[in-house]
């Protein structure tokens, strides 16, 4: 008998489910090959309610049309919007735009929606759920390796504000998330670089052993060996799951995935939300947290090193723009760890384990000079 | 021995301390006179954090002062901000000068906002608290009736679309409800006779002998007999904590405390926010439901009479403005209650009693042409 011609390619790796317990609530983290094709993988929420896949104008034309296509047998309607690409766009008025879709075309409170893209979609998108008639369901489907690693899971959602980024959102926790490998065949490699950098923020502060395993494939992985991929993706995920779920508020532990991101912040911020990519801006900014770790006697120049050449062997910025110290400073105490004007930094504590330390201006300011311009 | 000067004056009535009993938390709604002079009764949140107190140009006046100076004592730095009075600026524009604000003056999560003034304040500070830094903690101190009986309980919060009222939002609950009877002293008639529409709403949807009792005691109200209204707010906020506590987030039950809302947030639309107050469109609302229930079969006409002679002698519209059934059944539509295009209703099913319904086009038509006009 042939083989139907809908019966799926064999692919090369496993589906992996990991979940993710919350107190009130569990949801499936799926990460395999070939996935967007299959309807009982992405579909979600009420049979017969309505959907709608918020992606970017970069990703509507690869992927929108498979997406909306696998979703038309289980929701009543399914329709797509494209907002502008990139971090300069996370903003009210582009959020703004999914609210007026959704108004528009009377979508009630059972509504779904579909995050289809990279971390400013799945962000947004989120924020946008969390707010419509004070809350409904949504899926991530994320595109890129940085937000299949890091944003699209655990229910951080929000926009920028031009003070300061991230600084008004929700926690909204996705129904789902769905990580298929595939559509990384389609990105940049700048992107894939972006992504690598939160793949190799979970070594230092949870796991030394992954990041000799990073150390080992950072090669595979910018060549997008799938089997790699696979691995780097789910071990990530089984950290954050494990992370969030002993704090999903970000009351304490959860801060220690910020690794690298106050500095990161401070240049996406100091340079105009989106000329530096943010991944760019957190492997730079975990170079810098590595060396205030070492200025702060926590671990030896010999480690910070090693973070930072793998940070390079990623494709990734080492050493940050010419901002001036003061700068930064002022930036980053705008960051929501901070309190009372006192910035907070994730430094490492010993290989595969960090914390929230305050540290001298004066520290960060020898820091920045040695590691800017 | 004279008494001290800063002895508070006694008060006509006791204060209540009603508590809301959430699935993970509770908090208490405080109800009596000179509350606003009193620190331990209006001060929250952690010691030398920092307070904003976000209010609007008409109650800044009144009592931003007097509460800065309660809250000097607990808080590390207390702010005003006075944003343009009115349901026409329950709008993200308005929103961000709150975050501008915070942003601004580099406010820390530890953060409490305090709500000073009516229902649009308290919609859009809990609306603020939610989504800045993922949420801060805030406080509501209703200064107008309505508040007090209804908006500032409970945890709903929201900013208006051009499509539709409260349409973006989130369920954020406040640290304590602080309802100072005093300052309805400075409240206009008409916002009284608004603030009456939520009280008498309670009757027929849980406590056909509160009805009578508001029945007996109309004209009090009316004159701000303070025992009345001490009764009044009590019970009004009792009856919706208990409704609250069963269904926190709005999945059922606690549709009923939108009883006369859907007409009524089709007048408030139609006019323009603003036009109306959401009181007085509640008020006719009620009425126009009530005559939906006769309509189907549910009461008879001689409650529904009752009901709209209330609402005549609460010095509220018994009459909608002709905007046309077309129209009104339009704006209907876009109800959070709707679902896939059905609108739903709160009608009446036995004095004190209520539930949601659906309801023929034709027969809403026939009540929008009795009641409109």
């Amino acid at each position: 008998m042939p083989t139907s011609p809908t019966t799926p390619l064999p692919t090369l790796v496993p589906t992996t489910q990991l979940s993710i317990d919350l107190a009130d609530r569990r949801y499936d983290i799926l990460i395999g090959c070939g996935l967007l094709d299959q309807p009982h993988t992405v579909a979600c929420g009420a049979a017969s309610s309505e959907a709608l896949i918020v992606t970017n104008t970069t990703v509507a034309p690869l992927y929108a049309h498979r997406l909306q296509r696998v979703l038309a047998a289980h929701h009543a309607r399914v329709n797509t919007i494209a907002l502008p690409d990139g971090e300069a766009h996370k903003d009210w008025d582009t959020l703004n735009l999914v609210f007026d879709r959704l108004l528009g075309g009377g979508y009630d409170r059972r509504t779904v929606l579909y995050a289809l893209g990279g971390g400013v979609v799945g962000d947004m998108t989120g924020f946008a759920a969390a707010c419509y008639m004070r809350g409904v369901a949504y899926v991530q489907v994320p595109t890129t390796l940085l937000a299949q690693v890091d944003s699209s899971v655990g229910g951080k959602t929000a926009i920028n504000h031009p003070a300061g980024k991230n600084m008004i959102g929700a926690f909204h926790q996705p129904l789902r998330v769905i990580a298929d490998l595939d559509t990384l065949d389609t990105l940049p490699d700048r992107e894939i670089s972006a992504g690598l950098a939160e793949v190799i923020k979970y070594g230092p502060i949870a796991d030394d052993e992954f990041l000799g395993w990073i150390e080992q494939h950072i090669d595979a992985l910018r060549a997008r060996d799938k089997s790699a991929l696979a691995h780097a993706v789910r071990r990530s995920c089984e950290i954050k799951a494990h992370v969030v779920a002993q704090d999903e508020r970000d009351a304490g532990l959860r801060a220690i995935l910020n690794f690298g991101h106050t500095f990161g912040h401070a240049i996406e911020a100091g340079l105009g939300f989106g000329t530096w990519l943010h991944g760019e801006a957190v492997g730079c900014g975990m170079g810098m947290a590595a060396d205030l770790s070492v200025r702060c006697g926590l671990i030896d120049v010999a480690y910070a090193q090693r973070i930072k050449a793998l940070i390079a062997r990623a494709g990734l910025p080492t050493r940050g723009p010419s901002l001036g110290a003061a700068r930064y400073l002022d930036l980053m105490r705008i960051d929501k760890k901070s309190e009372s004007g006192q910035i907070r930094f994730v430094l490492i504590d010993a290989p595969g384990q960090a914390s929230l330390h305050g540290a001298d201006d004066a520290l960060v300011a020898e820091v920045i000079e040695a590691n800017c311009g």
